[in-house]
């Protein structure tokens, strides 16, 4: 197997989760730069220098320059990941981009037709697509165990809501939550969204608009039409306090797939008060662990084999669409909206 | 325990199936009177004869003429639901009406004034109120377990479609099966919706509008905003392969309560190729086999006892309302309508 | 299908338990003659004329002289099961009998012998091989779903223990608790025990031996070697503080199968606290409902179709000599003691 | 926190698998020296250079008399875990071994009379102890959550019998394989085995004692009296077709607590077949994934803060004298035997 040299732009905590997993969890996998701003008041320098990575700089260009990177990781801040990932893509580098690639359609276009131009890999990180539950009901639909699908209920709900400052600039639960769940219902389905209705309140907090200064919600629920003729729902909640609930059913012609959470242990305990099991773990650092090690050895494995992506820029577009819409629709009260394709 | 004497309108299947529960199961009840149209040729006489019932007829006047009976159950054709139901209230007879009442909102109307003034006891049959699972769940919202509802799940699928016949004076799957769920969702949360969006396809039978010749659909999810602020959701489904599937999921501030299915054993077997369990019961007479004895036994014990009746004739007429608003909105691609109290 | 006419003798809560289950439930059953000694003082007599029975006695002659009475259920108190069954074959009649039969040996072979010259049916009430869970996993074995029996697990436990009087009277745990659980191995295996290893403690109760006055134990543990070289297992507690815990683990070289406990619902609720679902049913009388259902119902169709019944005199003696081996092997410190075979 | 420099003794599987676990996922280990006799030609000096281990040599005195190394890892062939760890110990070194030390009881009195001489750390490698399910077991039993255990079952099955060659040399199934159920019921129960009946046979493979050579069994039962009254049961057998099969369930005087095995996934496919889920994890490295890396996290943490190892000298030595009355009972038919200290 030969080995991948890579490059990160960004030492935040993405970035240093990718780097652990591509060290410690992927052969085949070097990393060899990194870059980020603030790499000498944020601890990053000294945590690259215990890994032994030689090229660390406060400047992307040093990681878009060096020759040995084949490949670069953008974990940038979010307000970056387009613009990093275009300059990485005119570099000639595959590209891995966390998500969201950004909400603006077209600049995700411009680096859509930038990736064509390069003939490079470009990944966009949809970690649940990685998950060993989720991966389990996709493969059972695409079998064909449950025929055609007919009805799919996405259930995703966070521990605890973000600060209302996260909230301020977070492009609001569909852009920001919900932009998974959008994926997962291509997913499981391998159809596409005609149109979308959404309903919303706030019913965590009911006084999240005031304090955020944003028209946002945290409690909503997504009806669509898929192309298929299929109906999928998603429901989010920001605040599960039983912690991250994560769950998705596809109901068909021959059948119906669904998967749980993963729990702590499977330890029941039994007395005179009922049986008592165990809660969901906590949030997705901790649900999707091997998910995320998953992820980046399939981003490698397709660079290194020449294989294509999981998920590429076109599946980085199209939840942004679906966002828009549901968007649009929470808005005008629930009317369905299309989906508009650029 | 004073002894409760009922007359039967109906000696069909659901007629049957709560006389044989009254009189195998609900100590307190004597069935003393049944008629049915076609009593002499359909079995009924000889049935209720075994069963040493005295007044047997074909004719509804016997039994509300008859001094002994105190309480009727109207177990007729649909369409004399309603008014058989209102010759037995103004006969000051107490009344148990199975569901639908009728689809039609001013003759419930004058059902329910008949009701007040004749002052008896009036009961519509929603049988899933009494069942072990879902009374379970609904018990867990009111206790507070869940803290405030925000998100409702309801999951409902027959095992096999109607026959066309049936369909096509059905009314139509919002009247005649989600009709239930409506109820349940104001069984679980204790709350009304205001606005319903519905959408529905055939994708059970693609051919199911042409066959039936009428504007109906057989696969439908509808969601609610609920006067609370929760939003509820139900799916409807006219063919579960699997059986019969009905499972309600109650979200909220402090945690979630579900139930799931029953099944005809509780074994597991685990080979090579992995772990079999039983699928869920097959229909609504095995699965709410005790609700049905339950439900009877309320409505005697109501009488007997003056009590409450647990579902009224207004929980007879509000999800007929439900009904008629998720038809519109459905025939209108899924618009919100709103849910209009005569 | 034919009407068979059946008597009781004894009209305590068995017999009132099987009476009521065949007038309720059984089509083709028809009960027509009852005796007890203390029908006059116990209620039974009022029990019976509300049930519409036409002979109704303080003598058991009466019954057994009853020239209508094809079948006859021996409900009386245990020391009488085995005489009056003797009395009731001697008179030609098809024969129910409660378990056990009695514990003395001898006394068991001379009724099967009256039985084979009779040529009755006789069936005693080994209720659990009709419970919906443990015959799903003996039909599981029986179909070689899990291949050859090598482990089996019987899991065996009451929610409360029996008085001290009781204690005192009932030959001990082994004869009168774990009996059912010899059959159940006996059932899921379709093998015979050939030695038996039995440890048992007093741990429910520490002064068990001293209050009750017998050398009796409350926990105790089973070994069995059997003859299709598999090894069973069966643990008894007579105090389960969650409820009856009844549950069957067969282990083989193609698979394993297992079963649970039924409970009170599926509900389960999540809050921070975990999750919680129900506890087991509380005793048998809830555990096993449907199971005398179907156990009157078989023995009713074994003696109107002339069927072989599912448990005779023989699957009545085994489990005593179990019983006699275990009580032997425990008092001599859990030394492995044969089954011996008269 | 401070690093603890760390030397192998034996880079096979084993050896391998414990220093990528201290490499990746222990912070504040250093593994700095690592020995085998075979390392020039079984790849491992390729291996430990890849990861920039310093001292790689065949003779494991370069480990013992590197002054760097404070702590080392015997990870050699099972007939030198005894010396080597001797040896470690009387050059000072803190030591983890892998189990079993020996089956020789002297040597292990002479290793624990020179830990205690030496002063130093040693830990022996029952994973199991640190596996998420068995842990939370063993926490709920000694928070009182059941109160005082009074019956304990151990299932133990591997998913493939072992070569007979590596049976031949095993020591049998009750030292090689029982063993670390030995220990789990001590873990669970912080109670000892008092004496111990045990029965085998062979099941999986009739002709095992034939062509391993050796008078061993593929199948067993255990039954243990405890010091503290109550009764554990163990079974194992060398072939679960459907995976690794480790179950623990501990019942007490107020309530029961379990563990399950985990599942690849938690999806659940329902069809008209049933409801099809997966199979547990296929064999020890998938199951006790986690607990490895918690194992030498634990020693790691041990050695740099002086706090108790979990399991001690002692705990390697009483399994071993649990398999001796194992062995000694089955091979007398099942009689108990006492477990003798030295």
């Amino acid at each position: 197997m030969r080995t991948v040299k890579i490059g990160f732009i960004g030492c935040g905590r993405m970035g240093k989760l990718h780097m652990a997993n591509l060290i410690n969890s992927v052969p085949g996998a070097e990393v060899v730069a990194v870059s980020d701003p603030y790499i000498d008041t944020n601890g990053g320098r000294e945590w690259c220098q215990q890994r032994g990575i030689p090229n660390i700089s406060d400047s992307y260009e040093n990681v878009l320059n060096d020759p040995q990177v084949e490949a670069v990781f953008v974990c940038s801040s979010t307000d970056a990941h387009c613009p990093m990932s275009l300059a990485a893509v005119k570099a000639g580098k595959h590209t891995f981009c966390e998500k969201p690639i950004t909400y603006d359609v077209p600049q995700i276009l411009e680096l859509q037709k930038a990736i064509e131009e390069a003939g490079v890999k470009f990944m966009v990180g949809f970690n649940r697509r990685f998950d060993h539950n989720h991966k389990a009901v996709a493969e059972a639909v695409k079998r064909g165990d449950i025929g055609d699908p007919h009805i799919v209920t996405v259930s995703s709900r966070d521990p605890e809501p973000p600060t209302m400052e996260y909230v301020a600039v977070s492009g609001g639960l569909f852009y920001d939550m919900m932009i998974h769940d959008f994926d997962m219902v291509r997913y499981v389905t391998g159809a596409e969204a005609l149109e979308i209705s959404a309903v919303g309140s706030c019913l965590v907090n009911p006084k999240l608009q005031e304090e955020s200064g944003v028209p946002d919600v945290d409690t909503a629920v997504v009806t669509m039409k898929m192309d298929n003729g299929c109906i999928a729902v998603i429901n989010n909640s920001r605040q599960a306090v039983y912690g991250y609930d994560q769950r998705v059913e596809v109901f068909g012609s021959k059948g119906m797939v669904s998967d749980g959470n993963d729990l702590h242990s499977t330890a029941a305990i039994m007395t005179v008060d009922g049986c008592r099991t165990e809660k969901p773990l906590w949030f997705f650092l901790e649900r999707y662990t091997q998910a995320f090690i998953d992820e980046v050895a399939s981003f490698v494995d397709a660079v290194a084999n020449d294989k294509p992506v999981e998920t590429g820029v076109v599946d980085g577009l199209i939840p942004v669409l679906m966002a828009k819409a549901a968007t649009e629709s929470c808005r005008a009260g629930g009317k369905f909206v299309k989906v508009e394709r650029p």
